[in-house]
């Protein structure tokens, strides 16, 4: 999903293992010159829900208070990014200040991280055109995530079909090929460029604070090889290290993802028309137990941990897990003979107990938006400042200075 | 050529008539709640030739006198768009110099015209992305200029090959099609995405000022065209009067094109490689005249006009013409029996003193370039005025404030 793309997808877990791998590049690693950066970002999809938390967001939190002191730790709201489907532009004002007011709430903290809305820092769309010049076009077409977009729209999935204009359609050529086609004929070219360049402007983000390590889900690692391919490009050409070659912060291999509560097989999602379907942070306890109480699982007796046959099961193990700081076995092992009734009851209780901080902040924050603004403002100055060294560099490197 | 873009290539003459015409839209005008403001912008190709003279900036100089005291008049150097192009940072660098020179050398007073760089001023990469998230891709691999790019790769120009990445080449698939299609196959994606991008940064540089009018060249038309496509797809979205829907501003029928003084048959042009095809700004009295004494003619006796047989004289007629404000059948006239020796020292002392107090005034500009400096810079602050001040109502309006 496009609105999610910059949404680490694979849970982390709050205590799981980080392993952060370089991509493989054919070069040899050598000392950087440039100062440890973390940077990731989320899109403004309104008040997360328990996957955006345990996914992404408490690892935020993690890698933010394990840093070293000398490090920038920036985490951006990326409305830029939503704006390529549709949006109300209602809706989207208060997606983004739930989003911010949610990520305070989980602990940010604007000590230690710059917390900032991508819009408010003109450098990202001024790199992203630098770099456009830059990309050839056969790097975007091969991205997953387009051809993905491309494939919804041929197979007239409604959502899908809403990012077309007026009287477009969008048809896939891509049988046998590695590539999506894009087709020539004027009723088949409905997708808007936005979409296309999607990942240069990701590559901006990364790059215009020379990032050198960037928590991503699995789902973003191709985007996160154009961005190393921008920066090899970049600095190969211009002979001159403009830019770290970033890294790839994923979720260690014992991570489990968290699925949705009706249907188990799919990743919990902000998309999913049920709400039952997920547990958003400021869900009352009243509606997590009701949530919990009515997840699909199976019928068989006892609980054992099986994500193939029984992930109805597995997956409120994961979560309990997650909460408890235990491993899936140990939790398993100690519901062994419960029925599911008493198990729903024990996972409502250590989620509703696991939220509690966050949604009584959130609810505070909710009240005091004036608070969230001056720390988003101050996050914006922040980054303005650090972007605008790099963008002067770049500047400077190509003959716009 | 996408190195001249921005430059119109129509000449508009000292003396001809200008037509402003709206573009056929389906609509009635209604007045405008809009400040009339006129903008072009041009390529930083170093100092301008006689072509660029005649065919824009005496233009430009005309329309900066001639607009009323409430109008804004901007003039654009459109470094953002060279660099869809390769561009050399040292060459890339004074060629900017030198057109900032040559534009106040020819008359652009910064009294009452806006003189900028475009990428001093971060509002038109903003609004691109804005608008990149709202402009389907057909309406750009439809584009006349984009179309001759992938058919001058196909020809295998060196030129236009060097703008392939390495190891790309491009492949035309429109056989019988109208639109160019953009093939799947890796090698054949080497374009980068700016150049498929350049019309909406156009759009961009053209809305963010709310520009009613833009002089631009007949090769700019159908860029015109999408940008107004752009501004109309906004205002009805949202259902707000975002944009003045702008008017192109066109040299009247009457109006003719300065051609290469070695090849008449082509326009006068920064990249052909002999010098002698064109006059720079800032050629001596002696070169002015070497070149047109050896320009090429036809062996016929006597002078008349006529541009299909003998395009040579016609093109010193019509340079002769637009110094001597006189038709061109008055100038024929008068030369009717003239040998062409004696004809071409005419022309070339009607040149020489039609362009000395320019070429002085930029000798003089290019010993105060702390000068030129200022002006632009006072140009930036206003323009990035102006700018913030439409991108702040397009973000109200689709959501980001």
């Amino acid at each position: 999903m496009v609105r999610n793309m910059w949404k680490p997808t694979r849970r982390l877990g709050l205590a799981s293992k980080l392993s952060s791998r370089p991509l493989s590049t054919g070069a040899s690693p050598k000392p950087s010159r440039f100062r440890p950066c973390t940077l990731s970002g989320i899109q403004p999809t309104g008040v997360p829900h328990l996957g955006n938390y345990l996914g992404a967001l408490a690892n935020w939190v993690r890698l933010q208070d394990t840093r070293t002191a000398d490090s920038h730790v920036l985490y951006s709201i990326v409305d830029l990014h939503a704006l390529t489907v549709p949006q109300d532009p209602i809706v989207l004002r208060r997606n983004v200040r739930d989003m911010a007011a949610s990520l305070l709430a989980c602990g940010i903290d604007p000590k230690r991280s710059i917390l900032f809305r991508q819009s408010k820092v003109p450098q990202h769309s001024e790199l992203a055109w630098l770099l456009f010049c830059r990309t050839p076009i056969g790097w975007l077409s091969r991205m997953h995530q387009w051809k993905s977009k491309l494939q919804m729209l041929q197979q007239n999935n409604p959502n899908a079909a809403a990012i077309t204009t007026a009287n477009a359609t969008i048809s896939l050529m891509s049988g046998g090929d590695e590539n999506a086609k894009l087709d020539g004929d004027e009723n088949t070219q409905g997708l808007n460029i936005g979409l296309l360049a999607y990942p240069v402007l990701q590559a901006a983000d990364i790059l215009i604070y020379r990032a050198t390590e960037v928590p991503i889900g699995e789902d973003q690692l191709q985007h996160l090889e154009l961005t190393v391919m921008a920066a090899r490009s970049l600095n190969s050409h211009y002979k001159k290290e403009i830019f770290p070659i970033p890294k790839g912060i994923f979720a260690s291999s014992s991570s489990k993802r968290i699925m949705s509560l009706r249907t188990p097989t799919s990743k919990m999602s902000k998309s999913d028309p049920s709400d039952a379907s997920r547990i958003n942070l400021d869900d009352t306890p009243d509606q997590i137990r009701s949530k919990i109480r009515k997840a699909t699982v199976d019928s068989s007796v006892g609980i054992t941990y099986d994500p193939v046959n029984r992930p109805g099961i597995a997956n409120l193990i994961n979560i309990y897990s997650s909460f408890s700081n235990e491993e899936v076995a140990q939790v398993a092992a100690r519901f062994a003979t419960s029925g599911n009734k008493d198990f729903k009851e024990a996972v409502g209780e250590r989620v509703i107990e696991g939220l509690k901080p966050i949604r009584e902040e959130l609810l505070r924050l909710r009240k005091d938006m004036g608070f969230v603004e001056e720390i988003l403002s101050e996050g914006e100055e922040r980054a303005r400042h650090l972007a605008s060294r790099t963008l002067r560099d770049v500047q400077k490197v190509v003959g716009l200075i």
